[in-house]
């Protein structure tokens, strides 16, 4: 039996899966690290990441049939971005290289794992995108019958993203932060598991992110790790890998983690800034970065928590240097992620310009998805298309050549 | 120097980028394996794929600044499906796990070390999607000034996805089957390297997506490759993989490959149904697999020529035996494929349900491209969306949820 503990209260409780927050404070509850292995190792030579860092994790077992080839992403250099902040060492990890395209899947695997394991034959999620699509892959690849709850007026691509596997979508009208909370008591009364965003074995399989960028390193610590901040559960995901490694003696500090919000959407940002521990739930979002746009993040408290023991940054950026940021990661470096990936970037250069990064160290951008989930996105980019038939051609492209 | 040769006449010639096909045959002209190393060894313990199988492969070095990334996709069982038709071992290599989210990035990859090698500042591709992409996103990482050739009406969406990466974006009226060999002419004056589909380096980087197969397999030989089947260069890189393989000892034997059209465009499949050594390029196409609707496919001959001395087939499905391939990929074991990487499965129903294909040993189906590519393809889904308010949730999941 898995136990999972209060960040606030230190109290550690039976996991309930139908309950994730702990019953004094309110507080989202993640796994209790006591009761993994005491003296754990990295395993490299295993294939699958679930396997190499399987000591980190709480799964008695691994049930390769489950995986969608989830993990071992690229840790890509990017160094025309590095040249231009006076940086050398700036990489990305490409999280859009995911079998559904986005991050969501690390957590996804590792609480599907689970919920086989546990027995259920019913899962589902409340989300507006990348995880409807994750939680109905991962479902369909385990025989699941799996449930998606979406906002109403989802977009009709999301909708079909999600839908191609064949799980139960339904729309609901109402207040969405409610039906976070709605999808949990519901869960127990019909024995659905609702993997939603900050599920306590969803935010483990974040972690492997953390130790693959620590491997990929050669096992150094990166100095700053850039990570989008909505619900809060993959940048907690991260930070709690750092304590695993820190716990295991295995690396001798801790990285500065910076979570990055979009203006029109930051309450932890906001309450960041003022100092205050808990954040004041917004009325309304107004950004495009949809994908990050959480007026009520359920764990937004434990992030300024462990944000302000880790000393770590939270700051926002503009939707407009977010799309400059996209563009930039994709013309300088070839690299295409989703708009709410590039406020990393974004972040980055900000700090820089202020003054507040020093050079040394890795600087880690978790770039969470793939661009060809925003097409909408592109919309807005400039288009020179250049137009002319076959025996204009070799005199357009002479004049377009530049010289050499 | 590298050297390349032709499959028909057997002469070999030193290596012009700028005129890949052979001056007596007019057919296209591969990387001669004479100047590979002559007792190669595979290196897993390397991280990238090009060092791994830097043995097989004409690159005199591995610059990693120009690499995004790509290879080491995964080989995911397909047991859903294996069970329905009757079959054990049946796995797909998830080629959407790629940079670009398709198969072309191991072409562009290897094509741009050679161009950055042999001093290009300009490179080019004629494409109308995944290689526009590709080679886009790799000119802009390796700092070339990049051109995309397109059809004239290529879409929007092709259009802003390569030119996100900054690349000169050309529409051309006029025949598309002779603006490839235009491309090629002018690229000679200009100095700009067409690496188009069936580019020799790029045909050597397809190499390495067979590789892969043979070692995740545990160094096994599969009974069968399914790959869907367009230009050419895609299905002669992986056959010239196993080649490679037999030519150092390494596999005894050789493996099945069955190249995949559609019904709609299939010049190579009625070729070779009709048992003749060269095919008729169609006047038209009719067919909703347009990344593989190709009436001329430049590597069309020599296909016939390797698949008829390898025995191996080529056949053709139905626009609906490929959605409906797509759906169950998708439902069934939760892979989300382009639609033309699917008529890899319908294909191998098809051979199953004929008794032409015996159920020993492992079925391989190369799913080239990501869903995400083709969202048009999602619009004819039938979509079951539920709605419903807050208050009535509760009693619409349970009329939904199957009794346990």
């Amino acid at each position: 039996m898995d136990r999972v503990a209060c960040l606030f209260c230190r109290k550690s409780f039976p996991h309930d899966p139908f309950s994730p927050f702990c019953p004094d404070c309110s507080e989202p509850l993640f796994i209790d690290p006591a009761g993994l292995v005491r003296t754990p190792a990295i395993r490299e030579e295993r294939t699958h990441p679930l396997e190499a860092f399987a000591d980190f994790l709480p799964l008695e077992s691994f049930d390769p049939r489950l995986s969608l080839g989830e993990g071992r992403t690229p840790l890509v250099r990017l160094d025309a971005a590095g040249r231009r902040l006076g940086l050398t060492d700036v990489f990305a990890k490409a999280e859009a290289q995911n079998p559904t395209g986005s991050f969501k899947d690390r957590g996804t695997a590792v609480a599907i794992q689970k919920a086989v394991a546990l027995g259920f034959r019913k899962v589902g999620t409340v989300s507006t995108g990348n995880m409807a699509a994750s939680t109905a892959a991962y479902g369909a690849r385990a025989g699941l019958e799996t449930f998606v709850l979406l906002k109403e007026g989802t977009s009709q691509t999301s909708l079909r993203v999600a839908g191609i596997f064949g799980p139960r979508l339904v729309t609901v009208r109402g207040d969405y932060g409610r039906l976070f909370y709605e999808s949990l008591r519901i869960g127990r009364e019909l024995g659905v598991y609702f993997m939603n965003s900050i599920d306590p074995f969803r935010v483990e399989g974040y972690k492997v992110t953390g130790f693959e960028v620590f491997a990929g390193l050669g096992r150094r610590l990166p100095s700053h790790v850039f990570v989008p901040l909505s619900s809060g559960g993959h940048l907690i995901g991260l930070m709690r890998a750092y304590e695993d490694l820190e716990r295991a003696g295995l690396a001798p500090g801790y990285p500065t983690f910076v979570g990055v919000q979009a203006e029109g959407c930051a309450p932890l940002a906001a309450a960041f800034e003022a100092g205050r521990p808990t954040y004041e739930r917004l009325k309304e979002a107004r950004t495009a970065a949809h994908a990050i746009s959480n007026p009520a993040p359920p764990g937004g408290n434990a992030v300024l928590k462990m944000i302000r023991d880790r000393r770590g940054l939270i700051v926002a950026v503009s939707d407009e240097e977010m799309f400059a940021a996209q563009r930039e990661l994709a013309a300088e470096e070839g690299v295409f992620c989703q708009p709410e990936s590039a406020v990393t970037l974004a972040a980055l250069a900000k700090l820089r310009a202020g003054g507040r990064l020093h050079g040394a160290g890795a600087k880690v951008l978790v770039l969470t998805g793939s661009g060809l989930k925003a097409p909408h996105a592109l919309e807005s980019l400039p288009l020179d298309v250049v137009e002319t038939d076959m025996a204009g051609l070799e005199g357009r492209l002479g004049e377009l050549v530049r010289p050499s």
